[in-house]
């Protein structure tokens, strides 16, 4: 833990009151001197801490900027996801930046966020908008011990993840659709994009991706995609805590993971079903040149959506682009 | 194309009578004294070229080492495997070559080549011991439109590729252990270890890597592999034309791969199922933690054995370490 880490956990150990640096220096061993000279540092960095001599040091506000330490302070200890926190102002795509990480030997774990990308990228290589400073482009390096065709297990945890911090910490109720979307009535809030190096039979590693809108108006996203993209202040009306959800949302994430490496993806899968606005309805699929239409029924054990065509058939559908029917 | 490769092509196709320093100017339309500037060059490689007055140039004799033009200029054109080969005298592992000119956005079909790899691996990130100059350690990038879980299909045609190289160029019949190695009576000739990187429903881009051992003889080999590990020069009794099976093999992991791309796999996998040894078999197979025993009944359309297990079940393995039972 960095001396930030360990002085940004101490003040927000104590919202109210404040805490001297004398109980500061105490507390972590370091001396008021050097306490004083890395609070300099982030009132810099944009952090408003009040110093007087009757109540000692308080947090007043953080700055609308993602800050590794200051995440970092606001997760539970220990973890997998979040171990280690880079935080870009801006770089082509995190996918690649943890792509790097990956093949230099980095343990899973390692998030990257930032602040904007100049190559964001969606599915398919498709363009992904991530203007700065408005949402949280993230990703995390994941090795687990499976399949590749079970990596879909990692896509489906990490969208009900989104769901639940979004609900916590914004108030607004965001549905899934499958594979990899999470929306607003049909409005996308939330993308995400797992890659995986792998052999045949095992993962090597693992990239989760996320996109998600925070403090977008209509006017920040390009024209043509206006109508189909939404942001959490839109939905809500109120700008973001962005630091605040992407804390929540590694605590969420945690749990997810934590869950499919027990083996309990059945579990996260039920809350997959309740969260997703695909199933039951009338679906056409594009897979590369081919469309299928049917009936979007269940997911399998895999994460593999399992849809009833129009001939009565069921098939196993790995991937592609869904359109729900009126 | 460049220079050597021509010239290279020009004096194969006269391999008895040769060819005039005018007669190849004219067909190459390069000047006699840069034709003779590259034979000299070649010559100091190792190639061994005649240039007499009266018959012209003959290619009497090639090294034994691998060059990347030689190689081009016996191969049938045009391809998709072998379009551009690279050649190393030592890297740490072809695959990890491939790897980073995969993630630069280098085309399909690049191969390279090692004299030697001083971090040679197999399955599971194993160790594969690769002498240099004795066998041949080749990676080839592919980029398919395929799942992660067919992945396999790449790996079932390049065994059946490599069998039928060996058999044109040595004779030797060696089979196939599933899922990746060739071998003679229990001994391992040749592994082949496929990565892929992909996003959870489409492959972006996929490395075949293989090691063949050729000309080694017992005492190469480390020890503890001495009784599993053979070369084609143990078991054929004589050394191997390195370039001349590279070249071979080349040939028909491109007819091979063509089939896949077709969707033909079906009858890459009737041929890999002549040259199995494991199919019919008892087997027990360790799946990291799992071992599960039974009957090796067939291959399905994915690469994936179908085993019948001690139970009666039927049971779908993607991958592991096969022991043949007595």
């Amino acid at each position: 833990m960095t001396t930030d880490v360990a002085i940004l956990s101490a003040l927000r150990q104590t919202p109210t009151g404040g805490i001297s640096g004398a109980a500061l220096s105490a507390q972590l061993g370091i001396s008021r001197a050097a306490i004083w000279a890395r609070i300099q540092e982030m009132r810099r960095l944009g952090y408003e801490i009040e110093a007087s001599p009757h109540s000692g040091y308080r947090l007043l506000r953080v700055p609308d900027v993602f800050h590794g330490d200051d995440l970092l302070a606001r997760l539970a200890q220990p973890r997998v996801i979040g171990r280690q926190i880079r935080v870009f102002k801006e770089t082509t795509s995190t996918n690649d930046v943890v792509e790097k990480m990956a093949l230099d030997g980095v343990a899973e774990g390692v998030v990257v966020i930032a602040e904007s990308q100049t190559k964001g990228r969606g599915r398919l290589s498709r363009r992904w908008e991530s203007s700065a400073g408005k949402g949280l482009w993230l990703s995390v390096l994941l090795r687990p011990s499976i399949a590749p065709q079970a990596a879909t297990q990692v896509t489906i945890g990490a969208a009900v993840s989104v769901v639940r911090a979004i609900r916590q910490v914004t108030g607004v109720e965001a549905d899934i659709k499958w594979p990899n979307d999470v929306q607003v009535q049909g409005r996308k809030l939330c993308g995400i994009l797992t890659e995986l190096t792998a052999e045949v039979d095992r993962v090597r590693f693992l990239i989760l991706g996320l996109g998600l809108n925070m403090n977008q108006q209509p006017q920040d996203f390009p024209p043509e995609v206006r109508k189909l993209a939404s942001s959490l202040a839109i939905e809500s009306g109120e700008p973001v805590d962005r630091p605040n959800l992407a804390a929540r949302l590694l605590e969420e994430l945690e749990h997810d993971y934590a869950r499919i490496r027990r083996g309990d993806f059945e579990e996260v899968a039920t809350e997959w079903e309740r969260c997703c606005s695909t199933l039951g309805k009338a679906v056409r699929i594009q897979m590369g040149d081919r469309v299928i239409q049917g009936r979007a029924e269940s997911l399998d054990g895999e994460g593999a959506l399992i849809l009833r065509t129009t001939h009565g058939n069921l098939e196993r559908i790995l991937g592609g682009d869904v359109t729900v029917l009126k």
